[in-house]
């Protein structure tokens, strides 16, 4: 008996995740050892570097030639950060802190020699390297989350900051709250078949972009039964297994990505018109065309590094990898 | 080239995720077109019946034999159920819709012919049938989210129930808020070398319970690294290859557990003492005695329908399955 045959796998990768944007942060995050003084013994420590967020958009530092995001304490003053809410990320492995810290100074009021970038545009245009990607994508979600809950759901009173940024707690009746991530599938239908996918377009994607169907997994739901549902919602096919592929943390604001793929039961496709503009099955050419930008007629795909462009991708390699 | 090894598993089940308990929901969620009217509609369609809460507990109709979890609107009268906060779980296969609604009577004041119960109990003492227990999953979440967002967290003002318990709006400043679902990983770490797993038992499990360790994804990170993080954490074992393998909707309030194997690249076990009793390595039969109850020192398993149940089963059971 061995229990090797369990990490078998003839996927493309070793770890396909671990090829996605925004996965690649290496902190250290101690989850289970952070100190209500967690933030302040990382500015006292010397060579910490800040991440600063103007709202939710991280703010660069440029000059002609260069974008550089991280700040000094002593950097930072003239944006007149709100260090009651600054947020300790984790370490780096030299032991150095990475702080993330709201400023303000709105927005549109910054020097111009200030840079405020959202999340989406850092990773489109690869602004920044993957690991500060990383740890943006753990700072925008938890800046977010703070802002989304300086009151008490429960009763309305102001709720207080606490170890670092990673609970929020109720001084009137103690009610407590960890940072929030929110499960979404994202499939790759596939009609093996005909060897055809199912890709779709909503209506609020960049012209002629197709990609992947996705949803919010509903509570009370496993993701096999959310990649089902979803599926049949919006194209109205009906899908048999389930393979998990890949995962990737999304921080508009706090998503993580579950991506899988879903073998298709039936053909014809009914789109949900409120959701999706079009819904069409795609051979392997049309994707590799799509991917490679080469369509001849304006078609895109999702960026390189969303995990929608992988589940593709992967698609098209799985055998010639084997 | 054929898509068809992409479904190809080795697992001793097609799809373990249907083994949890929790995971039978059959309802039709609609989850694309909930509308303002959906609970007054689903409340007038004849022979509808309804899930009653007391605070987060299910109560239960009883006599001598027994237990009933399902009302009509007109059983429902004697316990002062509060409509403004009803929430439409979905439809049955047969159209009857099927509605959740807390009640004003507390807990302790019901008559003695109703029982309230916790969903931890009616799980592990298997008081309802398997489809219910799955819709009471989905209650139990949603009306505690909807009890925890009473104020916006944003402003602090009054929310709004809209859409069917589906979505809270800020009364002041429009701030819209969705249903929260926690993803949690649990993983059985497997030293491939010596065939043994990695079991721990909290301070609050049951007496002489061994499972799996597990702990919440954080803001951006993959399943994969927070699968990594918690085992180091936890444990200070190393973890290389990482395979998902089910998961299972948690209504304590509002989880999405992801289970999954790892594979350890160290031995040395340092436990976080803050959160487990104790942590060591089992070999196969041990854990087989553990499922089977038969263990000689009083040690005992996660209950079937546990995800971490159904972890250890399908480790023991992977080859002689093939």
């Amino acid at each position: 008996m061995t229990s090797t045959s369990i990490f078998d796998s003839n996927s493309p990768h070793p770890e396909p995740s671990t090829l996605t944007a925004f996965a690649q942060n290496n902190l250290d995050r101690l989850a289970e050892k952070r100190t209500e003084n967690c933030v302040l013994d990382a500015l006292k420590f010397e060579g910490t570097h800040l991440l600063a967020f103007a709202g939710n958009k991280l703010i660069l530092k440029h000059d002609d030639r260069v974008l550089d995001p991280l700040f000094s304490v002593y950097e930072l003053a003239e944006l007149d950060p709100d260090f009651e809410k600054a947020i300790l990320l984790g370490h780096k492995e030299n032991g150095e802190p990475r702080v993330a810290v709201p400023v303000n100074i709105p927005e549109d009021a910054l020097a111009s020699h200030y840079k405020p970038v959202d999340a989406r545009t850092l990773y489109r245009d690869q602004l920044i390297g993957d690991e500060l990607l990383g740890e943006v994508a753990q700072a925008v979600a938890l800046i977010n989350w703070n802002g989304d809950n300086r009151f008490c759901g429960r009763c309305g009173s102001m709720m207080e900051l606490r170890i670092g940024g990673y609970k929020r707690i109720c001084a009137a009746c103690s009610h407590t709250i960890f940072p929030r991530t929110d499960p979404v599938v994202i499939m790759l239908t596939i009609d093996l078949e005909r060897e055809l996918c199912l890709l779709g377009r909503g209506a609020h994607f960049a012209p002629g972009m197709y990609s992947c169907l996705a949803g919010f997994v509903e509570p009370g739901e496993t993701i096999e039964n959310a990649v089902r549902r979803e599926t049949h919602e919006e194209a109205n096919i009906e899908v048999g297994r389930v393979r998990y592929h890949a995962s990737q943390p999304w921080p508009m604001p706090h998503t993580l990505m579950i991506g899988c793929y879903a073998a298709a039961l039936t053909r014809d496709i009914t789109r949900d018109e409120a959701e999706l503009e079009d819904c069409r099955w795609f051979d392997r050419e049309e994707v590799a065309r799509l991917l490679d930008m080469t369509s001849a007629d304006g078609r895109s795909p999702p960026p390189r590094g969303a995990i929608a462009h992988r589940l593709m991708r992967d698609w098209i390699d799985w055998d010639s990898a084997r």
